[in-house]
């Protein structure tokens, strides 16, 4: 991403985008739905069978649907995304604005059949992702964040409060994610103290935060376009997220997100402990 | 249940019983969807907090509802039921019909908000499991399994053929449920050998290798009303499902599923090696 000057986007430059963003979710809608539940070609892009990475026609002609709209729109802007790498945004643009896109995030969901998969979509002005949207086509759903906070389908949403970790409901995609065995052995120990961990629920866990109904997300190897989109919906919601250091969650990688900041300093802490 | 004589429903009546099983469900509905993203008051039916097992005012009220409308239109029937226990068909019933009614199956996802939780409806006519609903509201779903096959809203399903255990996707929806370390490692070690292992999903699990996007389905510690539904669905689909030493799946207990009869005979060699 092209580095800022350390200007912010102003709100109604973000609003606008925002809803350009509507936009670019209603077009990929109209490409995966009808491929969910359909056959799909399967084809692993690490060339590994055993690492099951597909990537679905949907996925790629969605994108280029995205990309093709945002270079029409907005010809300076950067875009970042699964299937076709990243372009960066005009040097000369301030705020530089970089859109952050999975059209299909949860893949393996959306091959399975199961309604948990989303496209996100991510606004970036330099400074860190503004707002986003995950869009979920089969259930008609369609979660926001950004300056006016966070909602689903415009019904504003907020994260509840928990009383510390031993009360906490704690989700993550797959156990798997974490890339070394003291990764995993660290979210274990956090995942022992909690109430009830679950796995399963890509991008979904994190908007069922922002709803309320769960406390805790906590992943790893997620790349920027995993994440970016959510950022603003669970912070626009009064939630905390960041890295499992603390650092900015947009990189990806490890990240861990809290509905209740109390909850996400107390976790912080834990894996401090264990890094 | 009421133990049989060994006469079976005829089709004509499993059909009938089926009609009424989708009223059942609509009932259901009316009562369990107003509750799904409100605040629900949990209760713990172990009184042990780390337990974790909620039961919520939809689910007790929405079982209420089934129970009473079973007993009006076929007071010699039996009922088999989460929340309200055990009512055994008439003595004099041939063959005996037992409803084993689950009406929140999957209630962590459904307090979590998640969409693949399910009412479960099945019909026992002693000799086992003769059809099913799963109905999941949220998404407006019906997944249905009888004497002509199973069906999603009226479509028919067919699961489909796997090139075995190392091409199957696995589905379990937690780890936790296998109820000794000995389970869990036979688990493990099947997990191990198949392309892809992956948590959650409830009841959807079962309905979506009916859809034939899923392959293999292994779980534990299930209850008579948490299968009896999917049962019908699975076979009415082309799939085969047993206990795991090849035994029926009403009791409940380890269970496992397949979308391909050829990959659930290896995968129950396997188990039986296992156990």
């Amino acid at each position: 991403m092209t580095t800022s000057s350390g200007n912010r986007l102003p709100d109604e430059k973000v609003r606008e985008y925002l809803q350009f963003a509507g936009a670019l979710a209603d077009a990929a809608r109209d490409v995966t739905l009808p491929h969910f539940r359909s056959v799909v070609s399967v084809v692993d892009k690490s060339g590994d069978e055993s690492a099951f990475d597909p990537v679905t026609a949907a996925d790629r002609e969605a994108e280029q649907t995205m990309r093709g709209m945002i270079r029409d729109k907005y010809p300076d802007h950067g875009i970042v995304g699964e299937e076709f790498g990243d372009h960066p945004a005009a040097a000369n643009s301030d705020p530089p604005v970089t859109w952050v896109i999975d059209p299909i995030d949860g893949t393996k969901s959306f091959i399975a059949g199961f309604p948990t998969w989303g496209t996100l979509i991510g606004i970036n002005d330099g400074g860190g992702a503004v707002a986003g949207i995950m869009d979920q086509p089969f259930t008609g759903e369609r979660f926001t964040g950004g300056p006016d906070g966070a909602a689903l389908d415009g019904r504003p949403l907020r994260s509840r409060s928990c009383d510390g970790l031993a009360a906490a409901t704690l989700y993550c995609t797959d156990r798997s994610m974490f890339a070394t065995d003291r990764q995993r052995d660290i979210f274990d120990r956090v995942a022992a103290r909690a109430a009830l961990t679950r796995y399963g629920m890509d991008c979904y866990a994190y908007c069922m935060l922002a709803n309320g109904s769960v406390d805790l997300v906590i992943e790893g190897s997620l790349k920027p376009y995993d994440i970016q989109a959510l950022v603003p919906i669970v912070r626009g919601a009064g939630g905390a997220i960041s890295s499992w250091t603390g650092g900015a969650p947009e990189p990806g990688g490890l990240v861990v997100a809290a509905g209740d900041p109390t909850l996400h300093a107390q976790v912080l802490e834990l894996l401090a402990d264990g890094i």
